[in-house]
Protein backbone atom coordinates (compact mmCIF):
# COMPACT_ATOMS: atom_id res chain seq x y z
CA UNK A 1 0.00 0.00 0.00
CA UNK A 2 2.05 2.97 -1.21
CA UNK A 3 0.54 6.31 0.75
CA UNK A 4 0.08 9.79 -0.53
CA UNK A 5 2.76 12.58 -0.22
CA UNK A 6 1.59 14.76 2.65
CA UNK A 7 2.57 18.44 1.90
CA UNK A 8 3.51 18.65 5.73
CA UNK A 9 1.40 21.04 7.23
CA UNK A 10 1.03 21.38 11.06
CA UNK A 11 -1.89 24.04 11.11
CA UNK A 12 -4.26 25.04 7.95
CA UNK A 13 -6.09 28.18 8.68
CA UNK A 14 -9.35 28.86 6.81
CA UNK A 15 -10.98 32.25 6.27
CA UNK A 16 -14.43 31.62 5.54
CA UNK A 17 -17.07 28.64 6.66
CA UNK A 18 -19.16 28.66 4.04
CA UNK A 19 -19.88 25.30 1.12
CA UNK A 20 -15.96 25.51 0.48
CA UNK A 21 -14.39 26.52 3.56
CA UNK A 22 -16.33 24.13 5.44
CA UNK A 23 -16.06 21.14 2.85
CA UNK A 24 -12.15 21.59 2.86
CA UNK A 25 -12.34 21.60 6.81
CA UNK A 26 -14.13 18.15 6.67
CA UNK A 27 -11.78 16.55 4.54
CA UNK A 28 -8.51 18.04 6.05
CA UNK A 29 -9.18 16.49 9.27
CA UNK A 30 -10.73 13.23 7.86
CA UNK A 31 -7.67 12.73 5.89
CA UNK A 32 -5.50 13.86 8.54
CA UNK A 33 -3.35 16.53 6.25
CA UNK A 34 -3.68 19.25 9.45
CA UNK A 35 -2.59 18.49 13.13
CA UNK A 36 -4.89 21.62 13.94
CA UNK A 37 -7.52 23.64 11.86
CA UNK A 38 -8.57 27.33 12.62
CA UNK A 39 -11.71 28.75 11.17
CA UNK A 40 -12.43 32.07 10.99
CA UNK A 41 -15.74 33.60 9.29
CA UNK A 42 -17.29 37.14 10.43
CA UNK A 43 -20.55 36.05 10.66
CA UNK A 44 -20.84 34.66 14.67
CA UNK A 45 -23.26 31.87 13.23
CA UNK A 46 -21.06 30.56 10.94
CA UNK A 47 -18.61 30.33 13.48
CA UNK A 48 -21.06 28.53 16.05
CA UNK A 49 -22.37 26.27 13.49
CA UNK A 50 -18.68 25.23 12.32
CA UNK A 51 -17.60 24.38 15.90
CA UNK A 52 -21.06 22.39 16.48
CA UNK A 53 -20.34 20.33 13.74
CA UNK A 54 -16.70 19.76 14.77
CA UNK A 55 -15.81 21.43 10.91
CA UNK A 56 -12.25 23.22 13.30
CA UNK A 57 -10.97 23.26 15.88
CA UNK A 58 -11.43 26.88 17.01
CA UNK A 59 -13.51 29.52 15.16
CA UNK A 60 -13.26 32.88 15.68
CA UNK A 61 -14.91 36.21 14.18
CA UNK A 62 -11.87 38.15 14.44
CA UNK A 63 -8.44 37.39 13.27
CA UNK A 64 -6.41 36.78 16.43
CA UNK A 65 -2.62 35.83 16.94
CA UNK A 66 -3.58 31.97 16.61
CA UNK A 67 -3.23 33.01 12.86
CA UNK A 68 0.68 33.42 13.49
CA UNK A 69 1.55 29.77 14.18
CA UNK A 70 -0.91 28.89 10.58
CA UNK A 71 1.54 27.24 8.35
CA UNK A 72 -1.05 27.89 5.31
CA UNK A 73 -3.93 30.33 5.34
CA UNK A 74 -6.98 29.59 2.56
CA UNK A 75 -9.18 32.22 1.95
CA UNK A 76 -12.69 31.02 1.22
CA UNK A 77 -14.44 33.97 1.54
CA UNK A 78 -16.72 35.75 -1.12
CA UNK A 79 -13.82 36.88 -3.79
CA UNK A 80 -14.84 40.90 -3.61
CA UNK A 81 -13.55 40.66 0.29
CA UNK A 82 -10.16 39.75 -0.53
CA UNK A 83 -8.40 43.39 -0.46
CA UNK A 84 -10.53 43.65 2.88
CA UNK A 85 -9.53 40.18 4.39
CA UNK A 86 -5.82 40.75 3.44
CA UNK A 87 -5.83 44.08 4.73
CA UNK A 88 -7.19 42.49 8.26
CA UNK A 89 -4.77 39.40 8.24
CA UNK A 90 -1.55 40.75 7.41
CA UNK A 91 -0.89 42.35 10.71
CA UNK A 92 -1.40 38.58 12.37
CA UNK A 93 0.57 36.65 9.67
CA UNK A 94 3.76 34.56 10.79
CA UNK A 95 6.62 35.25 8.77
CA UNK A 96 6.53 31.74 6.63
CA UNK A 97 2.74 31.86 6.28
CA UNK A 98 1.98 30.36 3.21
CA UNK A 99 -1.33 32.15 1.28
CA UNK A 100 -3.94 30.86 -0.80
CA UNK A 101 -7.26 30.57 -1.61
CA UNK A 102 -10.14 29.41 -3.49
CA UNK A 103 -11.83 31.91 -5.47
CA UNK A 104 -13.92 31.35 -8.90
CA UNK A 105 -11.93 35.07 -10.10
CA UNK A 106 -8.08 34.66 -9.84
CA UNK A 107 -6.62 38.09 -11.61
CA UNK A 108 -8.28 40.24 -9.00
CA UNK A 109 -6.78 38.82 -5.91
CA UNK A 110 -3.51 38.40 -7.78
CA UNK A 111 -3.48 42.62 -8.31
CA UNK A 112 -4.67 42.91 -4.91
CA UNK A 113 -1.67 40.94 -3.30
CA UNK A 114 0.92 43.31 -5.32
CA UNK A 115 -0.17 45.46 -2.56
CA UNK A 116 1.84 43.29 0.11
CA UNK A 117 5.04 42.63 -1.40
CA UNK A 118 6.14 40.50 1.82
CA UNK A 119 3.32 37.83 0.29
CA UNK A 120 3.64 37.62 -3.08
CA UNK A 121 6.15 34.96 -2.77
CA UNK A 122 4.13 32.97 -0.43
CA UNK A 123 1.13 33.20 -2.55
CA UNK A 124 -0.28 30.61 -5.03
CA UNK A 125 -4.08 31.37 -6.25
CA UNK A 126 -6.09 28.10 -6.16
CA UNK A 127 -9.83 26.97 -7.75
CA UNK A 128 -11.54 23.90 -7.16
CA UNK A 129 -14.04 23.29 -9.88
CA UNK A 130 -16.82 21.68 -6.95
CA UNK A 131 -19.45 23.46 -5.41
CA UNK A 132 -23.08 23.35 -5.66
CA UNK A 133 -26.74 25.47 -5.34
CA UNK A 134 -26.41 24.67 -1.46
CA UNK A 135 -24.09 27.58 0.91
CA UNK A 136 -23.25 27.97 4.35
CA UNK A 137 -21.65 25.54 6.55
CA UNK A 138 -24.28 23.20 7.51
CA UNK A 139 -23.99 22.52 3.85
CA UNK A 140 -20.11 21.06 4.05
CA UNK A 141 -19.98 17.97 3.16
CA UNK A 142 -16.90 14.89 2.72
CA UNK A 143 -15.29 14.42 -0.38
CA UNK A 144 -16.73 16.96 -1.94
CA UNK A 145 -13.24 17.97 -4.02
CA UNK A 146 -12.66 13.81 -5.04
CA UNK A 147 -12.51 13.25 -8.79
CA UNK A 148 -12.89 16.79 -9.31
CA UNK A 149 -10.77 19.23 -10.90
CA UNK A 150 -8.63 22.32 -9.09
CA UNK A 151 -6.72 24.92 -10.86
CA UNK A 152 -3.88 26.57 -9.20
CA UNK A 153 -2.78 29.82 -10.70
CA UNK A 154 0.86 30.62 -9.70
CA UNK A 155 2.09 34.20 -9.97
CA UNK A 156 5.85 34.66 -11.68
CA UNK A 157 7.02 34.78 -8.34
CA UNK A 158 5.67 31.79 -6.64
CA UNK A 159 8.56 29.34 -5.99
CA UNK A 160 8.10 26.16 -7.37
CA UNK A 161 7.95 24.53 -3.99
CA UNK A 162 5.00 26.80 -3.04
CA UNK A 163 2.97 25.92 -5.58
CA UNK A 164 4.00 21.78 -5.17
CA UNK A 165 2.98 21.81 -1.84
CA UNK A 166 -0.06 23.06 -2.24
CA UNK A 167 -0.78 21.11 -5.34
CA UNK A 168 0.03 17.61 -3.26
CA UNK A 169 -2.34 19.38 -0.75
CA UNK A 170 -4.86 19.05 -3.38
CA UNK A 171 -3.84 15.62 -4.94
CA UNK A 172 -4.49 14.27 -1.10
CA UNK A 173 -7.90 15.88 -1.26
CA UNK A 174 -8.46 14.04 -4.67
CA UNK A 175 -8.55 16.52 -6.98
CA UNK A 176 -6.82 16.70 -10.45
CA UNK A 177 -4.85 19.38 -10.37
CA UNK A 178 -4.36 21.87 -13.39
CA UNK A 179 -1.76 24.86 -13.56
CA UNK A 180 -2.12 27.61 -15.73
CA UNK A 181 -2.15 31.73 -15.01
CA UNK A 182 -4.76 33.87 -13.30
CA UNK A 183 -5.93 35.49 -16.86
CA UNK A 184 -6.15 32.63 -18.92
CA UNK A 185 -7.92 30.94 -15.99
CA UNK A 186 -10.33 33.74 -15.68
CA UNK A 187 -10.72 34.04 -19.77
CA UNK A 188 -11.72 29.98 -19.52
CA UNK A 189 -14.05 30.23 -16.40
CA UNK A 190 -16.08 32.90 -17.76
CA UNK A 191 -16.98 30.86 -20.55
CA UNK A 192 -17.49 27.27 -19.38
CA UNK A 193 -18.58 28.80 -15.90
CA UNK A 194 -20.18 32.47 -14.98
CA UNK A 195 -21.82 32.76 -18.37
CA UNK A 196 -24.01 29.74 -17.96
CA UNK A 197 -24.41 30.62 -14.77
CA UNK A 198 -25.33 34.47 -15.94
CA UNK A 199 -27.58 32.54 -18.55
CA UNK A 200 -29.51 30.43 -16.33
CA UNK A 201 -30.50 33.27 -14.03
CA UNK A 202 -31.63 35.36 -16.91
CA UNK A 203 -33.36 32.20 -18.13
CA UNK A 204 -35.59 31.99 -15.32
CA UNK A 205 -36.48 35.68 -15.45
CA UNK A 206 -37.73 35.18 -19.06
CA UNK A 207 -39.66 32.07 -18.18
CA UNK A 208 -41.59 33.70 -15.42
CA UNK A 209 -42.14 37.37 -17.24
CA UNK A 210 -44.02 35.47 -19.30
CA UNK A 211 -47.76 36.05 -20.17
CA UNK A 212 -48.75 32.82 -18.01
CA UNK A 213 -49.10 32.45 -14.43
CA UNK A 214 -47.39 29.94 -12.88
CA UNK A 215 -46.39 28.30 -15.81
CA UNK A 216 -43.07 26.51 -14.82
CA UNK A 217 -45.31 23.75 -13.01
CA UNK A 218 -45.77 22.39 -16.26
CA UNK A 219 -42.05 22.29 -17.09
CA UNK A 220 -40.22 18.66 -17.23
CA UNK A 221 -36.94 17.33 -15.79
CA UNK A 222 -35.09 19.36 -18.74
CA UNK A 223 -35.65 22.64 -17.43
CA UNK A 224 -35.20 21.50 -13.73
CA UNK A 225 -31.59 20.13 -14.68
CA UNK A 226 -31.00 23.12 -16.56
CA UNK A 227 -31.66 26.18 -14.55
CA UNK A 228 -30.58 23.90 -11.24
CA UNK A 229 -27.33 26.69 -11.28
CA UNK A 230 -29.91 29.37 -10.68
CA UNK A 231 -30.72 28.33 -7.50
CA UNK A 232 -26.82 29.06 -6.43
CA UNK A 233 -26.01 31.78 -3.74
CA UNK A 234 -26.84 35.35 -5.53
CA UNK A 235 -24.69 37.15 -3.08
CA UNK A 236 -21.29 34.57 -4.54
CA UNK A 237 -22.05 34.90 -7.93
CA UNK A 238 -23.14 38.81 -8.12
CA UNK A 239 -19.74 38.77 -6.69
CA UNK A 240 -18.09 36.41 -9.68
CA UNK A 241 -19.70 38.40 -12.34
CA UNK A 242 -18.19 41.34 -11.26
CA UNK A 243 -14.65 40.46 -10.70
CA UNK A 244 -14.68 38.63 -14.18
CA UNK A 245 -16.44 41.27 -16.07
CA UNK A 246 -13.85 41.94 -18.02
CA UNK A 247 -14.25 38.98 -19.47
CA UNK A 248 -17.82 37.78 -19.05
CA UNK A 249 -18.80 40.78 -21.06
CA UNK A 250 -17.13 40.36 -24.62
CA UNK A 251 -18.75 36.20 -23.60
CA UNK A 252 -21.92 37.40 -22.93
CA UNK A 253 -22.00 40.30 -25.96
CA UNK A 254 -21.14 37.31 -28.40
CA UNK A 255 -24.06 35.44 -26.81
CA UNK A 256 -26.07 38.09 -27.61
CA UNK A 257 -25.39 38.31 -31.30
CA UNK A 258 -25.78 34.47 -31.62
CA UNK A 259 -29.61 34.80 -29.94
CA UNK A 260 -29.53 37.99 -32.83
CA UNK A 261 -28.73 34.79 -35.47
CA UNK A 262 -31.64 32.42 -33.50
CA UNK A 263 -34.22 35.36 -33.85
CA UNK A 264 -33.09 35.75 -37.84
CA UNK A 265 -33.36 31.80 -38.63
CA UNK A 266 -36.70 31.59 -36.82
CA UNK A 267 -38.29 34.99 -37.81
CA UNK A 268 -37.48 33.78 -41.84
CA UNK A 269 -38.55 30.25 -41.36
CA UNK A 270 -34.63 29.07 -42.29
CA UNK A 271 -34.99 25.23 -41.69
CA UNK A 272 -31.28 24.80 -42.86
CA UNK A 273 -29.17 27.18 -40.39
CA UNK A 274 -31.49 26.55 -37.75
CA UNK A 275 -30.86 22.80 -37.86
CA UNK A 276 -27.04 23.22 -38.78
CA UNK A 277 -26.78 25.87 -35.58
CA UNK A 278 -28.17 22.97 -33.01
CA UNK A 279 -26.57 20.14 -34.77
CA UNK A 280 -22.89 21.72 -34.09
CA UNK A 281 -23.56 22.47 -30.44
CA UNK A 282 -25.03 19.18 -29.97
CA UNK A 283 -21.37 17.96 -32.08
CA UNK A 284 -19.57 19.84 -29.60
CA UNK A 285 -21.65 18.73 -26.11
CA UNK A 286 -21.25 15.29 -27.03
CA UNK A 287 -17.41 15.17 -28.15
CA UNK A 288 -17.15 16.42 -24.85
CA UNK A 289 -19.40 14.17 -22.33
CA UNK A 290 -17.78 11.93 -24.69
CA UNK B 1 -57.09 -4.23 -4.74
CA UNK B 2 -58.48 -1.56 -7.11
CA UNK B 3 -57.55 -1.55 -10.99
CA UNK B 4 -57.31 1.15 -12.94
CA UNK B 5 -59.96 1.83 -15.76
CA UNK B 6 -58.99 0.39 -19.10
CA UNK B 7 -59.57 2.49 -21.86
CA UNK B 8 -60.38 -0.39 -24.14
CA UNK B 9 -58.79 -0.07 -27.03
CA UNK B 10 -58.43 -3.28 -28.58
CA UNK B 11 -55.77 -2.29 -31.38
CA UNK B 12 -53.48 1.26 -30.97
CA UNK B 13 -51.64 2.37 -33.82
CA UNK B 14 -48.09 3.96 -33.27
CA UNK B 15 -47.01 6.19 -36.21
CA UNK B 16 -43.18 7.02 -35.88
CA UNK B 17 -41.28 4.68 -33.34
CA UNK B 18 -38.72 6.64 -32.34
CA UNK B 19 -37.78 7.70 -28.27
CA UNK B 20 -41.72 8.24 -27.40
CA UNK B 21 -43.33 6.03 -30.02
CA UNK B 22 -41.38 3.22 -29.10
CA UNK B 23 -41.80 3.45 -24.97
CA UNK B 24 -45.10 4.10 -25.56
CA UNK B 25 -45.24 0.78 -27.49
CA UNK B 26 -43.36 -1.04 -24.71
CA UNK B 27 -46.02 0.49 -21.97
CA UNK B 28 -49.04 -0.18 -23.92
CA UNK B 29 -48.16 -3.70 -23.90
CA UNK B 30 -46.86 -4.21 -20.64
CA UNK B 31 -49.51 -3.19 -19.06
CA UNK B 32 -52.45 -4.63 -21.02
CA UNK B 33 -53.84 -1.77 -22.46
CA UNK B 34 -54.20 -3.04 -25.76
CA UNK B 35 -54.25 -6.52 -27.46
CA UNK B 36 -52.49 -5.59 -30.79
CA UNK B 37 -49.77 -3.27 -31.38
CA UNK B 38 -49.35 -1.92 -35.06
CA UNK B 39 -46.25 0.05 -35.36
CA UNK B 40 -45.29 2.45 -38.22
CA UNK B 41 -42.02 4.46 -39.53
CA UNK B 42 -41.02 5.46 -42.71
CA UNK B 43 -37.26 4.50 -41.91
CA UNK B 44 -37.18 0.72 -42.28
CA UNK B 45 -34.58 0.06 -39.89
CA UNK B 46 -36.56 1.77 -36.96
CA UNK B 47 -39.08 -0.90 -38.22
CA UNK B 48 -36.50 -3.60 -37.85
CA UNK B 49 -35.36 -2.23 -34.83
CA UNK B 50 -38.94 -2.15 -32.80
CA UNK B 51 -39.52 -5.96 -34.43
CA UNK B 52 -36.66 -7.03 -33.29
CA UNK B 53 -37.13 -5.69 -29.71
CA UNK B 54 -40.56 -6.92 -29.58
CA UNK B 55 -41.91 -3.22 -29.27
CA UNK B 56 -45.16 -3.98 -31.67
CA UNK B 57 -46.62 -6.57 -33.06
CA UNK B 58 -46.27 -5.68 -36.76
CA UNK B 59 -43.98 -2.97 -38.33
CA UNK B 60 -44.45 -0.93 -42.16
CA UNK B 61 -43.11 2.05 -43.58
CA UNK B 62 -46.39 2.20 -45.75
CA UNK B 63 -49.46 2.63 -44.23
CA UNK B 64 -51.47 -0.44 -45.19
CA UNK B 65 -55.35 -1.86 -44.83
CA UNK B 66 -54.28 -3.01 -41.08
CA UNK B 67 -54.80 0.57 -39.87
CA UNK B 68 -58.71 0.36 -40.73
CA UNK B 69 -58.75 -2.23 -37.66
CA UNK B 70 -57.31 0.44 -35.31
CA UNK B 71 -59.05 1.88 -32.36
CA UNK B 72 -56.63 4.47 -32.12
CA UNK B 73 -54.02 6.28 -34.35
CA UNK B 74 -51.33 7.67 -32.01
CA UNK B 75 -49.06 10.44 -34.30
CA UNK B 76 -45.07 10.34 -32.80
CA UNK B 77 -43.87 11.57 -35.87
CA UNK B 78 -41.91 14.72 -35.66
CA UNK B 79 -44.67 17.76 -35.74
CA UNK B 80 -43.45 19.10 -39.04
CA UNK B 81 -44.21 15.97 -40.70
CA UNK B 82 -47.80 15.43 -39.09
CA UNK B 83 -49.63 17.41 -42.56
CA UNK B 84 -47.59 14.46 -45.01
CA UNK B 85 -48.77 11.82 -42.18
CA UNK B 86 -52.33 12.61 -42.03
CA UNK B 87 -52.66 12.94 -46.13
CA UNK B 88 -51.47 9.39 -46.35
CA UNK B 89 -53.24 7.98 -43.22
CA UNK B 90 -56.53 9.33 -44.00
CA UNK B 91 -57.59 6.75 -47.18
CA UNK B 92 -56.71 3.79 -44.58
CA UNK B 93 -58.75 4.81 -41.46
CA UNK B 94 -61.74 3.43 -39.85
CA UNK B 95 -64.99 5.02 -39.76
CA UNK B 96 -64.42 5.37 -35.86
CA UNK B 97 -60.45 5.26 -35.53
CA UNK B 98 -59.43 7.46 -32.75
CA UNK B 99 -56.66 10.03 -33.93
CA UNK B 100 -54.26 11.49 -31.24
CA UNK B 101 -50.66 12.74 -31.06
CA UNK B 102 -47.51 13.10 -28.71
CA UNK B 103 -45.97 15.91 -30.16
CA UNK B 104 -44.38 19.50 -28.40
CA UNK B 105 -46.18 21.88 -30.05
CA UNK B 106 -50.49 21.59 -30.51
CA UNK B 107 -51.61 24.07 -32.88
CA UNK B 108 -49.77 22.99 -36.08
CA UNK B 109 -51.90 19.77 -36.04
CA UNK B 110 -55.16 21.75 -35.03
CA UNK B 111 -54.84 23.35 -37.98
CA UNK B 112 -53.85 20.89 -40.14
CA UNK B 113 -57.08 19.00 -39.03
CA UNK B 114 -59.56 21.47 -39.83
CA UNK B 115 -58.77 19.99 -43.50
CA UNK B 116 -60.15 16.85 -42.69
CA UNK B 117 -63.63 17.56 -41.27
CA UNK B 118 -64.40 13.56 -40.76
CA UNK B 119 -61.24 13.92 -38.26
CA UNK B 120 -62.00 16.52 -36.39
CA UNK B 121 -64.67 14.82 -33.74
CA UNK B 122 -62.23 12.15 -33.53
CA UNK B 123 -59.44 13.72 -32.62
CA UNK B 124 -57.65 15.19 -29.16
CA UNK B 125 -53.94 16.29 -29.06
CA UNK B 126 -51.40 14.86 -26.30
CA UNK B 127 -48.24 15.97 -24.90
CA UNK B 128 -46.24 13.83 -22.58
CA UNK B 129 -43.66 15.81 -20.68
CA UNK B 130 -41.14 13.25 -20.86
CA UNK B 131 -38.55 12.24 -23.08
CA UNK B 132 -34.76 12.56 -22.81
CA UNK B 133 -31.24 13.39 -25.13
CA UNK B 134 -31.32 10.29 -26.81
CA UNK B 135 -33.69 9.21 -29.65
CA UNK B 136 -34.39 6.39 -32.13
CA UNK B 137 -36.31 3.05 -31.20
CA UNK B 138 -32.84 1.82 -29.86
CA UNK B 139 -33.06 4.41 -26.39
CA UNK B 140 -37.20 3.04 -25.91
CA UNK B 141 -37.64 2.42 -22.33
CA UNK B 142 -40.52 1.40 -19.98
CA UNK B 143 -42.22 3.87 -17.19
CA UNK B 144 -41.02 6.44 -19.44
CA UNK B 145 -44.28 8.44 -18.46
CA UNK B 146 -44.63 7.24 -14.87
CA UNK B 147 -45.51 10.41 -12.39
CA UNK B 148 -44.81 12.87 -15.25
CA UNK B 149 -47.70 15.11 -16.36
CA UNK B 150 -49.13 15.19 -19.90
CA UNK B 151 -51.16 17.53 -21.39
CA UNK B 152 -54.21 17.14 -23.53
CA UNK B 153 -55.49 19.56 -26.07
CA UNK B 154 -59.20 18.36 -26.96
CA UNK B 155 -60.38 21.18 -30.07
CA UNK B 156 -63.95 22.67 -29.90
CA UNK B 157 -65.59 20.01 -31.51
CA UNK B 158 -63.76 16.57 -29.75
CA UNK B 159 -66.65 14.79 -27.83
CA UNK B 160 -65.47 14.72 -24.19
CA UNK B 161 -65.93 10.87 -24.27
CA UNK B 162 -63.10 10.75 -26.59
CA UNK B 163 -61.14 13.04 -24.31
CA UNK B 164 -62.11 10.87 -21.68
CA UNK B 165 -60.74 7.49 -23.18
CA UNK B 166 -57.46 8.53 -23.98
CA UNK B 167 -57.16 10.59 -20.89
CA UNK B 168 -57.80 7.34 -18.98
CA UNK B 169 -55.41 5.24 -21.30
CA UNK B 170 -52.67 7.81 -20.24
CA UNK B 171 -53.33 7.73 -16.87
CA UNK B 172 -53.37 3.90 -17.18
CA UNK B 173 -49.26 4.34 -18.38
CA UNK B 174 -49.32 6.52 -14.90
CA UNK B 175 -49.09 10.46 -16.23
CA UNK B 176 -50.58 13.24 -14.54
CA UNK B 177 -53.07 14.47 -17.42
CA UNK B 178 -54.11 18.38 -17.48
CA UNK B 179 -56.50 19.90 -20.10
CA UNK B 180 -56.22 23.03 -22.11
CA UNK B 181 -56.67 24.67 -25.39
CA UNK B 182 -53.95 24.10 -28.13
CA UNK B 183 -52.92 27.53 -28.04
CA UNK B 184 -52.20 28.12 -24.13
CA UNK B 185 -50.33 24.86 -24.35
CA UNK B 186 -48.04 26.20 -26.96
CA UNK B 187 -47.42 29.56 -25.02
CA UNK B 188 -46.47 27.83 -21.82
CA UNK B 189 -44.41 25.40 -23.38
CA UNK B 190 -42.44 28.07 -25.76
CA UNK B 191 -41.41 29.50 -22.04
CA UNK B 192 -40.95 26.63 -20.09
CA UNK B 193 -39.42 23.90 -22.55
CA UNK B 194 -38.44 25.32 -26.22
CA UNK B 195 -36.89 28.77 -25.15
CA UNK B 196 -34.67 26.96 -22.36
CA UNK B 197 -33.69 24.16 -25.40
CA UNK B 198 -32.90 27.20 -27.59
CA UNK B 199 -30.80 28.65 -25.07
CA UNK B 200 -29.14 25.44 -24.20
CA UNK B 201 -28.12 25.04 -27.84
CA UNK B 202 -26.86 29.00 -28.12
CA UNK B 203 -24.60 28.09 -25.10
CA UNK B 204 -22.79 26.09 -26.15
CA UNK B 205 -21.98 27.66 -29.46
CA UNK B 206 -20.70 30.66 -27.35
CA UNK B 207 -18.87 28.43 -24.79
CA UNK B 208 -16.92 26.87 -27.99
CA UNK B 209 -16.84 30.39 -29.89
CA UNK B 210 -14.32 31.60 -27.02
CA UNK B 211 -10.82 32.16 -27.64
CA UNK B 212 -9.99 29.25 -25.93
CA UNK B 213 -9.57 26.03 -27.33
CA UNK B 214 -11.20 23.02 -25.50
CA UNK B 215 -12.30 25.08 -22.88
CA UNK B 216 -14.83 22.33 -22.48
CA UNK B 217 -12.66 19.80 -20.21
CA UNK B 218 -12.90 22.81 -17.33
CA UNK B 219 -15.89 22.76 -17.03
CA UNK B 220 -18.04 21.40 -13.86
CA UNK B 221 -21.10 19.65 -13.05
CA UNK B 222 -23.07 22.96 -13.17
CA UNK B 223 -22.30 23.24 -17.09
CA UNK B 224 -23.10 19.48 -17.88
CA UNK B 225 -26.68 19.59 -16.07
CA UNK B 226 -27.11 22.96 -17.76
CA UNK B 227 -26.25 22.05 -20.94
CA UNK B 228 -27.59 18.25 -20.78
CA UNK B 229 -30.80 19.30 -22.65
CA UNK B 230 -28.74 20.59 -26.48
CA UNK B 231 -27.61 16.84 -26.58
CA UNK B 232 -31.59 16.30 -27.86
CA UNK B 233 -32.16 16.14 -31.12
CA UNK B 234 -31.20 18.93 -33.29
CA UNK B 235 -33.99 17.66 -36.08
CA UNK B 236 -36.51 17.38 -33.79
CA UNK B 237 -35.73 20.96 -31.95
CA UNK B 238 -35.01 22.52 -34.99
CA UNK B 239 -38.96 21.25 -36.21
CA UNK B 240 -41.02 22.13 -32.57
CA UNK B 241 -39.09 25.59 -32.50
CA UNK B 242 -40.08 26.53 -35.87
CA UNK B 243 -43.70 25.16 -35.55
CA UNK B 244 -44.12 27.10 -32.24
CA UNK B 245 -41.97 30.36 -33.43
CA UNK B 246 -45.09 32.13 -33.46
CA UNK B 247 -44.76 32.28 -29.66
CA UNK B 248 -40.81 31.40 -29.42
CA UNK B 249 -39.94 34.80 -30.82
CA UNK B 250 -41.68 36.98 -28.18
CA UNK B 251 -39.92 34.79 -25.88
CA UNK B 252 -36.59 34.97 -27.32
CA UNK B 253 -36.90 38.49 -27.81
CA UNK B 254 -37.28 39.11 -23.64
CA UNK B 255 -34.63 37.59 -23.32
CA UNK B 256 -32.33 39.49 -25.43
CA UNK B 257 -33.88 42.46 -23.71
CA UNK B 258 -33.03 40.69 -20.23
CA UNK B 259 -29.32 40.19 -21.07
CA UNK B 260 -29.31 43.60 -22.71
CA UNK B 261 -29.95 44.98 -18.63
CA UNK B 262 -27.56 42.46 -17.30
CA UNK B 263 -24.71 43.96 -19.99
CA UNK B 264 -25.57 47.40 -18.61
CA UNK B 265 -25.53 46.19 -15.22
CA UNK B 266 -21.91 44.40 -15.59
CA UNK B 267 -20.73 47.63 -17.72
CA UNK B 268 -21.62 49.87 -14.95
CA UNK B 269 -20.66 47.57 -12.26
CA UNK B 270 -24.33 47.94 -11.00
CA UNK B 271 -24.14 45.33 -7.79
CA UNK B 272 -27.03 46.15 -6.43
CA UNK B 273 -29.31 45.41 -9.77
CA UNK B 274 -27.60 42.21 -10.35
CA UNK B 275 -27.94 40.86 -7.39
CA UNK B 276 -31.88 42.13 -7.15
CA UNK B 277 -31.94 40.11 -10.61
CA UNK B 278 -30.08 36.67 -9.69
CA UNK B 279 -32.25 36.99 -5.88
CA UNK B 280 -35.19 37.09 -8.05
CA UNK B 281 -34.79 34.06 -10.23
CA UNK B 282 -33.61 32.20 -7.78
CA UNK B 283 -36.40 33.03 -5.66
CA UNK B 284 -38.83 31.70 -8.45
CA UNK B 285 -36.49 28.76 -9.18
CA UNK B 286 -36.69 27.90 -5.53
CA UNK B 287 -40.43 28.50 -5.31
CA UNK B 288 -41.14 26.26 -8.35
CA UNK B 289 -39.05 23.49 -6.84
CA UNK B 290 -40.10 23.72 -3.64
Amino acid sequence: MTESPNPGFQQIAIVGLGLIGGSLALDLRRLHLAEHLLGYDQRPHHCEEALHRNLVDSASTNFDKKLRDADLVILATPVSSFPQVLHSIRPQLGLHTLLSDVGSVKSPLLSTIQDYPELIPRFVGGHPIAGGERFGPTSARTHLFEGKRFILTPTDATPLEVTQRVQILWEALGSKVAVMNAAQHDQIFAAVSHLPHLIAYASIQAIIGSDQEEVLQFSGAGLKDFSRIASSSPEMWTDIFLENREHMLPRLRHLKELLGQLDDYLENANREKLQQFMQQAKFARDQWIG
